[in-house]
């Protein structure tokens, strides 16, 4: 049976094909910069909260910096599955509550969490819905270790030590979808806002046949 | 062994992963328009020429509107496998010339084809490197019937056919990548600049690895 041309348009903008956006990368890459410009030119879609039991800094609000909660409380989540992905630095834990990201998806409403390297490992391995992997790289090595000195906090062990890891972590990239170097900030933003809406327009083959 | 950050940055962009664009879709849904629109803001981006036996006509210029030939030569170029598709329209034959694609993908740029979904259907049969398929649609049955109508140059017989043969063509949408709605035209160009701009951002799995 052929499906008439508006039963075909129809289908391809379902509602259910709302997109878990995942951008990720090294730090110091500048991923947090381009997900906070380009959520201000973007319409419908939410960006992911993430929970932690580390206490409130001046200025952070509840629900827009961090969900803060206690020790015994997260951890009462974490047996209850109730996290995407999660990992403890400093005696704190940080997390990515599930519940928030299906409302938003099951809504139609794409939603980006902007996550560690190995946060977004967790999040492929539990996920199973779409999901759109943005790896985020600094323009080079140079670049990247001039950012990282003039921060002038770290000893030069320490910044090998990132370097590495960086390299580490680049080593994850075959596993992501997207990428977008971080040269000019608006090229970059430009690139995140290309692949979410191009992603938009893709043809779901489990849902359109 | 891991790669350093700039050798990943190199693997990334490295010009062996043009694309050649597919953009297919009823007659009358402004596939064309579109392109042309694109094209206007698109670089390194080459449209492909068609090749036909059919005379040229008053203001068409030989190598921008078509390649022109006669029978004789195109028919040898079919013999030698020189087209990508090719039809026969009233008598005369139409087609993409391979080598032209070729040379632009080997030089790094992406090409665009807007063909016929039928002509689509057998690019998808002779070509194996990447491929991006965009299918655009009009935005309803009602508006189509209504352009088709408006242009008053065809029986109410003749629409009715060009109707079933658009939903014989939406069968094939499950074939495509990409759809695009041409609802605004200004959206609907905006939609193929960012489908071709996250294209060239994807990470491609063979040439990662």
């Amino acid at each position: 049976m052929n499906l008439s041309i508006d039963a075909h348009i129809q289908q391809l903008q379902s509602v259910s094909q709302a997109s878990l956006i995942v951008v990720s990368g090294p730090s110091g890459a500048g991923k947090g910069t381009i997900v906070n410009q380009a959520l201000q030119r973007l319409h419908d879609v939410r960006l992911s909260v993430s929970m932690t039991t580390r206490p409130p800094r001046p200025g952070e609000v509840e629900g827009q910096s961090y969900f803060f909660t206690d020790h015994a409380h997260f951890e009462t989540l974490i047996e209850h599955g109730a996290f995407l992905e999660y990992a403890r630095y400093n005696g704190n834990y940080y997390g990515t509550p599930k519940a928030f990201v299906m409302e938003a998806l099951q809504a139609g409403q794409d939603v980006i969490l902007e996550i560690e390297v190995q946060g977004a490992e967790q999040v492929r391995q539990n996920w199973a819905a779409r999901m759109v992997q943005i790896f985020v790289l600094p323009p080079s090595e140079t670049d990247l270790k001039a950012r990282l000195t003039g921060r002038q906090t770290e000893s030069p062990e320490a910044i090998a030590q990132r370097l590495e890891k960086v390299t580490q972590e680049c080593a994850q990239i075959p596993h992501y979808d997207y990428y977008i170097i971080n040269d000019q900030l608006t090229d970059a933003v430009d690139d995140m806002l290309a692949i979410v809406r191009a992603e938009r327009q893709k043809i779901k083959k489990e849902s359109v046949l």
